[in-house]
């Protein structure tokens, strides 16, 4: 059995050797780009991961793999566009490098692909599969608009936080490896356990990247840290602080995000006052374990080998426990 | 055997009933605003009637009917906001009656939904109404493309135009009918003599919609004429009368489009008086009998009784020979 690192390997190759096709060159050619300039192809090594607990012949889920990452870019895509994000991963984003219209249509062909390469699959599972996707998909899009409403909402909880990462990130993780276990080999009773298993480190996954955020190392990270301060985002640690202040009649972080600051760094600075003296770090860190802890009781409901199991739980090491 | 307008009476009576998620509002509900300002059902009616040729049970079609009105109400938000279009049949647009952000990602939910309503289909014919909705969904987008490309390009050709609605406008028209019969019940040799069928009169539909945009009677067409000949849109009359003024030496027609006009009629006036030099009517309906024709040719193939080929004759009618 393959580790995930070797399984990132074969896709990475395996995309490189896929086509799209060559004309009009106006549609496809941003697509080819935008897959291009990187990314850790954790979704599809995640979809070969689950085929590789059931099945030698990984090969075989390599147009799965395809479907899982395809839907991701396009989802990137259209994101940065109602972001109004210029840069992913350091790379101008398709509506930057191109237009609006070519974001749009290049991302609409993307998802269409995406289900393509879904139709290859073996045609005993298309319609499980099928309809994983089609749940998962819907659940991102719902995500997405959960993301956007809240953005603009004064209050949300912890909860609507994380059933909105749950949509927006997990379930794509964890449809991820269900779709790869089922075109496998796997019953459905025990795809739903290793679905469960990714959900649940989805979210830690993604509280992660809210703590990197802040106490990351920059240089690790691959960017400046504070970010997600500087712009008020409601990541899960600034929903706890703002909890925790209101429980103390404190307005202070309120004032601190109402106003203006010329200086990002001291805005940075203020914040992170305030995060250490509710002591956010530990409350953050102790949700992802919590997280890690409700995936693991998962694994007790599969019937795998050691071995696999282990190559299982080391997915916490690349998708939580990580410093970049 | 149920006609067109029958059929199209029963799908409005199954979309009415059906409801999207209630949440988030904000994605859905834009969706359900947009489908609500109506459209002809055509599509849906020809997928239908696709199965109402193999079965008595045409209601078993209706989620497959629904999957290509979903699908086409996608591309037309999207459309919508590539076009820069403030109205759609009199109504606001998605993207202007909201906003951009909202156009794409309810617009990218509703192509998913259309994707999850086949997903209802009976199983065992999932693997080719999905292949063919893929293939026709990545031909749309390329029409769609294609239509870009030609606004900007000084010069394209009879073919070049054909090519590009038949994929932005027919195919769908044509898998509709199609993905319908296959569902019926129809062998996929006979569902391809209907697909031809009706992919040639998609053409002769799209051609006519070209004619009546100059031609057509504005009470009955419901918009003012002349349209198409103010944004200098390259129909079938522009491209053919552009062809005969260059094979006559004759700058005329090129003049007044590159030309600033204070009043439209006054524009419009002397396109169609170059029109009325060129004949361009007479070649514009002889292309159109020209698709109606070969259409008629694939009807000779279909094991279908002589009632039966009425009703699909019939559908000339309602594509082509129309005045609105």
């Amino acid at each position: 059995m393959h580790d995930l690192a070797q399984l990132q390997l074969l896709f990475t190759k395996y995309l490189s050797e896929e086509k799209f096709p060559a004309e009009p060159a106006e549609l496809y050619e941003p697509n080819t780009y935008f897959l291009g300039i990187g990314g850790k192809r954790i979704r599809p090594a995640m979809a070969l991961l689950g085929a590789n607990l059931y099945t030698d012949d990984v090969a075989d889920a390599l147009p799965i793999a395809m479907a899982v990452e395809l839907f991701h870019n396009f989802t990137l895509i259209h994101d940065d566009v109602m972001d109004n994000a210029a840069l992913r991963r350091g790379f101008q984003t398709v509506h930057e490098k191109y237009n609006l219209n070519t974001a749009i249509l290049s991302g609409d062909v993307l998802l269409i692909l995406a289900y393509n390469y879904l139709g290859r699959c073996k045609a005993a599972y298309l319609p499980s599969l099928f309809a994983i996707l089609n749940k998962t998909a819907i659940e991102v899009c719902e995500g997405q608009q959960w993301d956007i409403n809240y953005a603009q909402k004064e209050v949300i909880s912890i909860a609507e936080y994380i059933e909105m990462i749950r949509l927006k990130t997990s379930v794509l993780l964890a449809a991820s490896l269900q779709m790869g276990a089922i075109h496998g080999g796997a019953s459905f009773e025990q795809s739903e356990f290793l679905y469960q298993y990714a959900l649940n480190l989805g979210i830690a996954f993604q509280i992660q990247d809210d703590y990197l955020d802040v106490f990351g190392n920059p240089e690790k990270v691959g960017k400046t840290t504070g970010g997600d301060i500087l712009e008020n985002k409601k990541t899960i640690l600034l929903i706890r602080a703002l909890e925790l202040s209101q429980q103390n009649n404190d307005a202070t972080l309120k004032t601190i995000l109402s106003e203006k600051h010329d200086n990002p760094t001291d805005k940075i600075k203020k914040v992170m006052d305030i995060y250490k003296q509710y002591d956010i770090a530990k409350y953050t860190i102790s949700q992802i374990d919590h997280y890690v802890q409700l995936s693991h009781s998962s694994l007790n409901h599969l019937d795998l080998s050691v071995e696999k199991k282990q190559i299982l739980q080391s997915l916490v090491n690349v998708l939580v426990y990580r410093d970049y």
